[in-house]
């Protein structure tokens, strides 16, 4: 890659209003990087280094910026030069842009913009977040299924600089219907004497403007696609998403998967960890850490009502925390692999029995080996511990074992059941968090634990 | 789309030998679609149905089914018709396939394979998994920079069937090294009388062949690409990463992470969950059990030096798992959060205080409120409990929601600050798993409640 100009030498630009070379710097290089170097200069300045561009290439390189650095750089433009930016910018990035600004300078911009764009991004910005609607862009090709293959080239010629891609074409009638598909590759080795009718995909891809936009990026990445058509109800072609959004999309999922999975709750957007507030970040953990609190009355009311046991056995006391621990790890275990094997379309609810089967097999496995390590690690901490009258160590380490070994075996299953009972209620597997796994087979471990003590101890 | 044929269909077509109905409906159907549609059927009549198409649609629709699928199809195809078949395939699939195939098929085939081709499975295979060259195709479409742009554009018309993607083009020097990039849509749009060098890009983004997968992955995501070059460290073209390779890696990455995090060790590849063996899920668990089944050792020989405490104030003995749990959330919380910020780049380890700072602020928010309500807990739940002379369970409560606090506090920081750590000696954030997380809040959770105790209660 060029070295970079660095921010002296860009500086150095603006005072010398060296638009020349700027300009081709620009022309060579990536607008991703153009816009990663002139992040680090003043709001004032960077308007400066834009100002030397034509503004379709300005709009280039702003809509790579931070959307909070656009929306800071929006706020100290003119008002008109804002609106011919907005004009130019990639339709998706701009309804981005404008819903991320305060209400009082969106409606002093969105006037002047020209009728056709504004028009568009009313469009874009009235689709709810999350949906192929509010991620679409507008700007894609078309052809009719008339033309000939050659006249459908010098046609993608003239459209190419404001589409989004011009690789996929998509085929309408007059109504605009949706009803074919035809790459620039198809083009280019057809004979010329074909018409785009001849050449082109009947059977296609596509994503409705409702639906969620995690469908829409399955289905990109199951079809290997660079971009998937989007119609409304009535089969009419709305907009495109591309497989770049497509990546975009398949990381918030992760993000909110894991978050979910840790019990954070939150919205769709991947917000920056630093940028977000300590007070933000507080409240989107607070309601799960407030919620297993309260579900920890019950372990600690069961272990209230244990009490005798322990008064008789106090060292059945110091190994509650062993059994919690291993509770929470097989069980989140289990639900992580479950989770993950549901989320990449693995499984499905109804394969429920065949993994508790599997579940089954591996957890007991685990149980005899821990079962087994349990006792010794019994018989050889408590080794000096006074043991009441009627019991010995080993009986009683025995018991921690066996009932290790059934805690084992409850929480894996319950960790593998949860998620696919969750996604049989078509609730989001994910949510079944980390921290509610936990609670519950801390729950079931405690039960379990005095239950097996007090049928083969008697106390 | 088109509704698919069903399996009865598909009989009926193998029975009749239809082959002309089955190719055009390959022609106008996605080859993943068809590739879905015929697994179901028996592997013979898989290849009854191949075998009515040319063998170049023959190898699409074949590279789209599961690799077991491919393996087991295989060993029941003729020798000669698989060598056919891998010559068409896409070479980073048949790469894929021929590392899956047993050793001695692999022997038997190979030696059939056209010497170009077999050259280049044998490159390909000899790279590192995980690596760029391990995942990379070989069939990219080149230039020389001479040419003029029609020259250019019927020369990718010529090569477009056999290669992987035509819409970016490198060139390359006669020493084959990668000089420029130029993409389909630049070679439309521009003036016949230029020539490539003309009009290519030379500030390219690219890969070495040694690069980690998840480095190209990133590059392809950062820069929206739909392919990126490779080249070996003489600058020499050696093969392309696609979109598509870039979202698989990214969904393999994500799978890894999540399972670290889980304490489940295992390889690069994203296995089906039911198709590998429970004795397979069991030896990718029993490792991280083990380990912190032994970690454990620790907690138990710090409770057992509290002995005492616990015997004077049995109470104290019943809210154990209360803190344990409580440090394990809030740790895994801030853990989460922090890996996740790390994977997305939003964070260095060099960010180390910032996010301390941030952690405090949090934790001390989240260690108020639950302090407050473990104070409510202790004295609900234990109301009718025998208090030793000398104490109350006030006083008891008061300490226990003391010592919760700063176990908050303690957890968080402790949870966000081994990752930070992992990464600043270059080790895989996710690796500190929430399972050894957990264990190691466990101890100093368990040191901060006796100690508290010990100082405030005198036990």
């Amino acid at each position: 890659m060029i070295n970079p100009i660095l921010i002296p030498e860009l500086k150095e630009l603006i005072h010398t209003q060296d638009s020349e070379t700027f300009s081709k710097f620009c022309q060579q290089t990536h607008p991703q990087t153009v816009a990663e170097l002139i992040a680090g200069l003043d709001s004032e300045e960077i308007w400066e280094l834009l100002r030397m561009l034509e503004v379709p290439q300005q709009a280039e390189i702003f809509s790579f910026l931070e959307l909070d650095k656009q929306a800071e750089l929006a706020t100290i433009h003119s008002h008109r030069e804002m609106a011919r930016l907005l004009e130019e910018m990639p339709p998706d990035d701009r309804a981005d842009l404008v819903q991320h600004l305060d209400e009082s300078l969106r409606e002093e911009i969105l006037p002047l913009v020209a009728k056709a764009e504004r028009e568009d991004i009313r469009k874009l910005v009235s689709y709810e977040e999350g949906t192929a609607g509010a991620v679409m862009s507008t700007d894609y090709a078309v052809l009719r299924q008339e033309m000939g293959v050659l006249q459908a080239i010098e046609q993608l010629r003239m459209q190419a600089p404001g589409k989004e891609t011009i690789y996929y074409v998509y085929v309408v009638d007059e109504a605009r219907k949706l009803i074919g598909f035809v790459s620039l590759k198809d083009l280019i080795v057809a004979k010329s004497s074909e018409t785009v009718l001849d050449i082109m995909h009947t059977d296609i891809i596509q994503g409705k403007v409702s639906d969620d936009q995690e469908v829409i990026a399955k289905l990109i990445e199951k079809y290997d696609l660079i971009a998937i058509p989007i119609v409304d109800d009535k089969q009419i072609l709305v907009g495109i998403v591309t497989h770049d959004d497509a990546m975009d999309i398949i990381r918030q999922e992760q993000t909110e998967d894991m978050e979910k999975f840790m019990g954070i709750t939150g919205s769709h957007e991947v917000g920056d960890y630093l940028k977000v507030s300590s007070w933000d970040h507080f409240t989107k953990r607070i309601y799960w850490v407030v919620a297993l609190a309260v579900l920890g009355l019950f372990s600690g009311m069961i272990i209230h009502s244990f009490e005798s046991t322990l008064t008789s056995l106090l060292i059945l006391a110091l190994y509650m925390p062993m059994l919690a621990d291993t509770g929470g790890n097989t069980g989140s275990q289990s639900a992580s692999v479950v989770v993950r094997a549901l989320a990449l379309g693995q499984l499905r609810p109804r394969d429920f029995l065949r993994v508790i089967y599997k579940e089954l097999k591996i957890s007991m496995g685990i149980a005899v080996v821990l079962g087994i390590l349990s006792y010794l690690k019994v018989v050889f901490i408590s080794r000096g511990m006074e043991i009441p009258v009627g019991y010995s160590l080993s009986r009683i380490a025995l018991v921690i074992g066996l009932a290790l070994g059934i805690q084992v075996v409850s929480s894996t299953l319950i960790g593998a059941a949860l998620p696919l009972a969750a996604a049989r209620i078509k609730q989001d597997p994910a949510v079944v968090a980390s921290p509610a796994l936990t609670t519950i087979v801390d729950i079931t471990g405690l039960l379990i634990y005095f239950t097996t003590a007090r049928l083969l101890l008697g106390v």
